[in-house]
């Protein structure tokens, strides 16, 4: 007979991803409703380059509120994506301390800053809340609503990480307003990657009013209707499955061959750059498997066109996403479980991707869309 | 009209806590119960001492099981409770690649080696199970059974961490056989920790069985019943409170103080023995206050006597004890919440602590236990 306790416990999870217009206006009092008010402190890091634009305006929030921020600058991209910036901050923060539950961490950035800040909050004292306030669309309609933060390590991206709720998500998109349009496509290969597996309906949205809501940064109400289905059809899909108990997640369309692209070109790539490339090529081999209809398969391309992504194809290796696909069986337990479109928002699991399958998308999409390209440029 | 979402979700916890006595045992089937078996792998961080010890057991068990094992040593003691060394395992595993979900790693030495595992665990992949085999009292009674892990970070103890529970603890106090003496001690720090403030039999059976089963390193059935009753005690406080909502908690009992003393003396203080020091200042204190009876108190010293702890009064330094107040009151968001017994079994929270009672203390407790250790000395 031998002695066994049983530990059983819940963890709830309960946070707002709020639309937040004019966040850092001196009298909006929203971001005062998170965390202790006037006399508190606050740790803030910010992009680099927002705080440039936005520095002042966010230092005179917090002053107009009595709070004491502590702006620390953070360089967005991959690079930075690492160990050596996470510790980096972590030291920073032990410089500034706060208190363990009611002076928020925030992160105002873009993904990559918001994933680090959020993997800190994850680990200083085991867990602090923190507020994500992401200003690139890539953060705003996919990296910062979510729960998943961290780091990446040995050339894998996302190695080291945790999941970690934010007290909230603050959505203010005034700050696409001076976002690069490299920036704003790379986060349409996003909003693409949902509409194709999931959301017929943003889909045709994207037709319609797509290349005008690049064209106007957002700013105009077809513009703000795509950003707010899209965050509604991201969130749709994380709520039930906020840990990844299931393994297939549609969300992860765009995310397996992707993998050893961006590894490959983390100097040329963007991760929704990778990610729509990883869309197309799914969607050649779901058209070459006769899974998806070939009428389907040309309107993600005329998609694709018509809102000027212009994808790199020369950037694809069949070599470098078959590796990604093994390193997609482990962290999915042992299967592909590939998303794959059956039809505009439709889609399947799959769990037999051939390499030479992967190999020969490659000459099909350069021909659908290099030579494009071409006559385009001679035009 | 501000668009706003919520995410609710709720994450369960639940593991068991086992009694195994021999574990490795080769035809023993509890290890085998966890995670997938013949053809899997698992990533098997151990103790370098047990290795050396018991390395050859545990080889043949995964050999008996089918299952490939590799062991990686790790070296004990805070100084290894470092990123660095987070870092190391993490590259490591990079190269023993395990599936996500079917393959716990193994956590199988004291309290360090277990904290530093579990939050590679936690952090690999956004988290990856494990299982705690704890190979010394200190991880048997206290390191191993809850759900906090990490690494200390410029100075400050268990700075980057995470809450993870594990898949199981699996306890076999077979190991407490070959565990230095120093070591038993060290955890009997933590068992009188748990009686002191919380468990008034636990207090007596220390009296009536405590030395004893030190002598015979928890081998009687008396021994295995200070054990139970430890474990059992401390799942009982940790279970309601596993992510620490309630931030006055019995069992930071021996944890305010000891801080700064651990910081201090890293060279020369484990963990029990700057736990054992904060609790005898904390008696030391809790009676100067008339917070605790006289009787009650010296019941205290006269245990830590005959348990043979011998604590080093000498190493008490005020200004690092009410220097690590000073983080604590980080710790617990802006109030002391120091535990302090009010009778064997009982305890209150105060958040006034002055530095002058830290300070007087000292000599109040170096006269108790400096003169009785010399005079023990010279007999």
């Amino acid at each position: 007979m031998t002695t066994r306790w049983q530990v059983c416990a819940s963890r709830p999870v309960d946070y707002a991803v709020i639309q937040a217009p004019q966040l850092f206006a001196r009298d909006n009092p929203l971001l005062a409703e998170f965390g202790r008010g006037a006399g508190s402190r606050r740790f803030v890091v910010v992009d680099d380059a927002v705080q440039r634009l936005y520095g002042q305006r966010i230092r005179a929030w917090f002053q107009a509120h009595g709070i004491d921020a502590r702006l620390v600058p953070f360089v967005g991209g991959e690079d930075n994506k690492t160990v050596y910036a996470w510790r980096a901050l972590a030291r920073q923060l032990e410089n500034f301390p706060i208190h363990r539950r009611d002076e928020p961490i925030l992160a105002i950035g873009g993904g990559v800053l918001t994933d680090v800040v959020a993997f800190l909050a994850a680990t200083h004292r085991r867990g602090v809340p923190h507020i994500k306030i992401p200003t690139t669309l890539m953060g705003y309609v996919d990296a910062a609503i979510g729960i998943k933060c961290g780091v990446n390590f040995e050339g894998a991206k996302n190695r080291l990480g945790a999941f970690e709720p934010p007290l909230a998500v603050l959505l203010d998109a005034g700050f696409l307003a001076s976002l690069p349009m490299r920036h704003l496509r790379n986060g349409m290969g996003e909003i693409v990657k949902l509409a194709v597996i999931r959301d017929a309906a943003l889909f045709r949205a994207l037709e319609v009013a797509g290349a005008d809501s690049l064209a106007t940064r957002f700013a105009t109400a077809a513009g703000q209707h795509l950003l707010d289905t899209a965050v509604e059809g991201m969130l749709q899909e994380l709520t039930p499955n906020l840990y990844e108990d299931e393994l297939a997640r549609k969300v992860d369309f765009g995310h397996t061959f992707s993998y050893g692209l961006e590894a490959l070109h983390a100097d040329r790539l963007l991760h929704g750059e990778a990610v729509l490339l990883d869309v197309l090529v799914s969607v050649a081999v779901a058209s070459g498997r006769g899974l998806l209809p070939a009428g389907a398969a040309h309107r993600v391309f005329a998609l694709v066109d018509a809102l000027g992504l212009a994808p790199d194809i020369g950037l694809l290796s069949g070599e470098a996403m078959w590796a990604a696909v093994q390193d997609r069986i482990l962290h999915r337990n042992g299967r592909q479980r590939i998303p794959m479109p059956t039809a505009i928002g439709e889609c399947t699991f799959v769990d037999d991707i051939h390499p030479a399958e992967l190999a020969s998308a490659i000459p099909f999409l350069r021909a659908r869309f290099q030579e494009r390209h071409e006559r385009t440029v001679e035009c």
